[in-house]
């Protein structure tokens, strides 16, 4: 298991983001105030701030991402950072370099700062024990470990509609077992004390230690659906078909697909999410993610902000200093 | 046929640009005349100017293109804007996501412009129908249908070297049938009132309609080049050979290929224009690209230009309001 | 041959940078010293300097390279360019453009410098002979001919670590016949007066001109590495393997492979160094690479630096002047 004190300091500043597991409710709630005060940057004329100024972030994915990638640049490119993409396929690392050759290449160049995704859990946090004091990693999703900004900005959406999370029931549908971004959600779900945390799959999509999460387990959607404030889906990887962990899209969708009759089983002012990208017609109805409880886009709006609040948190400024000069 | 006054609002200001079909020959006047005043910009030290600084403009590239997007991220850049490279390939789209569901996404990262090349005709005008007001949409090609801004830069191209176009005659050659750029070219020049419009085309490569578009059409380039002014070549898509639709590259050239010989039959000042990448001695003989009354090169340069006037016209900003501070 | 020329203007001012061979000792001195000077940048919270604002510099790689292209971009950003990124792979080549319509297509966008690797050994002095009076090319590695920013950056370690060239022995170790880098680092070698350059190679990696560039010749590395202050290894190309030119790579290994017994060989204070990727165990034990004499991810650094200087130098901007406003 990873060091969960990589990510702060003694004074409990924020030097990493590689997991929710190992952070505390403070510091979540400062990321999500923070990016409050970034929401505004977005709304004015000139979408741009000079916290990341002189500074380089290099986005390092290993895995192809448009949306993740694209909000990080984006982010990054508002805090007015230069960046450096560098989509590293398979073939460049059988070229011979290993993955800390190429970590110790890239920070010999001054990166300030890596986000990485890389297809093997822990390997952020392999990045963030060999970087030197001063460099920092951000997890952009490691394997099936965590996807800690899309939790964030997955809490930021919850808070932004249903506030006080001690209130709320919210369910976590599909599969959970492959799931980097459920195992994030939970973690930070029960960081800022939800009421209750349901995860509703089939039981070959749930890993062995669920409960030990603290959540409530169901494998009936209709009866874990009854009440929730939140319904956060997840995205059906169609590899897992052929895994026979699964029968048909078809008979998926009977069984685990969010319908509009469905989604009358929670409350009627549910918010609906998914991390995308969406397959429409199997984990979820078409008219759902276009429906009126739908809050899926605005998940990717809020993305840019709390990414941004993380990356200003991390070079310490904490939220927005003033106008780009 | 896609709706032409979603180009233009209620005071004829330019909102997207999709289509020379549907705009105006006043519009089409201002843009020239911005442009005029952007090429100044090129020749000084500081190639610079800050009316896009805090906008983000996506260059969404669903078809790959060196030429047309280094232009429009050159325009961007020159124009201080943010800038997010998509090069979206068909594995992407079927990751299972929808363009709507693309577009829609892309929104949400708070896009101001979005400039598009699609395989398909008429996705520029589908972008355009469901981004939200103040988000605008530049076709950089979609399918056989326009490709609005390779002709503005023809068309400023034409004036600089020939200033009126009512006294104008422009021949356009080759394969008009498939050209996108052929048809924006007939639209741009009838609506700046050029005094003769020709194709010339075997009969296999002309469209049915082409007569209805107001030009002449002749299927002998000796004849069709007689005493006109202009000469636009287009490129010919090799694969139209195997479409039986043309005998070989050789026989191409010896019916419609532009030769010195051949040039000689148009007036002894008429320019040679072709919106590359050229075949050469296929449809154009090496000298005739290189010499004298090519002005070739000098569209791509007239193309930054041009593509920064529309930029700076969408966002209100109508020519060069003074340096970056 | 190239004309040498091409590189310095009549003051002897750079105006390309192609090659170390056609270069004089003043002008590798410059180069050294001012990128001495912005050493110093990047070890500042905003590491940009305004050198290159408003100028446009393409990355035009037609080969892959991840190091090289960073390292270029990094300096570019950081003396605040504007970046355009064109990787040209062969397929893009045969839609029927030649070398020179790819640089003619450029130079109309107004690129002020270029920045190029190509698989044919020429083609930087073929794109210098070809650009416009104010247009600049440097070379990223051009075949088998030279690598120049390498083996300046080369020079900056060594001088940065052992000061006095007159006073060093250096041997290169490995394929010097197929190695651009090798061969710009003998030049800039002999240019700079070090005492004594060896090169150390099996028989089948020598070129056969090796003799008449001033280099002492062994094919024992014990004997080749005596008393040397620098050791260079060259990246062992693995496909030459396949070629028959060289036994296997535990061969290899065993005969010219860099191990910490080999090292005991040189001076006590002798430094290490790789251009990078490094075969670990092919042509350098681990433990050497990671060892403290070892200044391979100094090289890295330093070259970031000595490119800067290279790009501010062209531009007439030598060593730092002053902030970002």
């Amino acid at each position: 298991m990873p060091d969960k004190n990589l990510q702060l300091d003694g004074n409990g500043k924020l030097l990493h983001f590689l997991s929710i597991e190992g952070l505390n409710q403070p510091i979540l709630t400062e990321i999500l105030d923070t990016a409050e005060s970034f929401t505004s940057i977005t709304e004015r004329n000139v979408k741009k701030v000079p916290i990341l100024r002189g500074k380089t972030v290099a986005n390092l994915f290993f895995e192809p991402s448009t949306r993740t990638r694209s909000t990080f640049e984006l982010a990054a490119q508002r805090l007015s950072a230069d960046i450096l993409n560098l989509n590293v396929n398979t073939s460049a690392t059988t070229k011979g370099e290993s993955l800390l050759d190429t970590l110790r290449n890239l920070e010999a160049m001054q990166i300030d700062m890596f986000v990485i995704r890389h297809q093997d859990s822990g390997s952020a946090h392999f990045f963030a024990q060999h970087v030197s004091p001063g460099v920092s990693v951000l997890n952009a999703g490691d394997g099936q470990h965590e996807h800690p900004t899309q939790a964030m900005l997955d809490m930021f959406t919850i808070r932004h509609f249903k506030k006080d999370f001690s209130q709320l029931r919210v369910a976590i549908v599909g599969d959970i077992l492959h799931s980097r971004v459920a195992r994030s959600q939970i973690h930070a779900l029960n960081l800022l004390n939800t009421a209750e945390v349901r995860v509703i799959a089939p039981r070959t999509l749930l890993p062995v230690e669920t409960e030990a999460l603290g959540v409530s387990i169901y494998n009936n959607l209709e009866d874990g659906l009854k009440d929730v404030d939140v319904i956060i889906m997840l995205r059906l990887q169609k590899e897992r078909m052929r895994g026979a962990l699964l029968p048909s899209e078809k008979e998926y969708f009977r069984l685990y697909g969010l319908s509009q009759e469905r989604l009358k089983c929670a409350k009627p002012d549910a918010i609906v999410m998914h991390p995308g990208p969406a397959n429409r017609g199997v984990e979820i109805e078409s008219s759902v993610m276009d429906g009126s409880q739908s809050v899926i886009l605005n998940q990717v709006s809020f993305g840019i902000s709390v990414r941004m609040a993380i990356m200003s948190m991390i070079v310490g400024q904490s939220g927005l200093r003033g106008d780009e000069s």
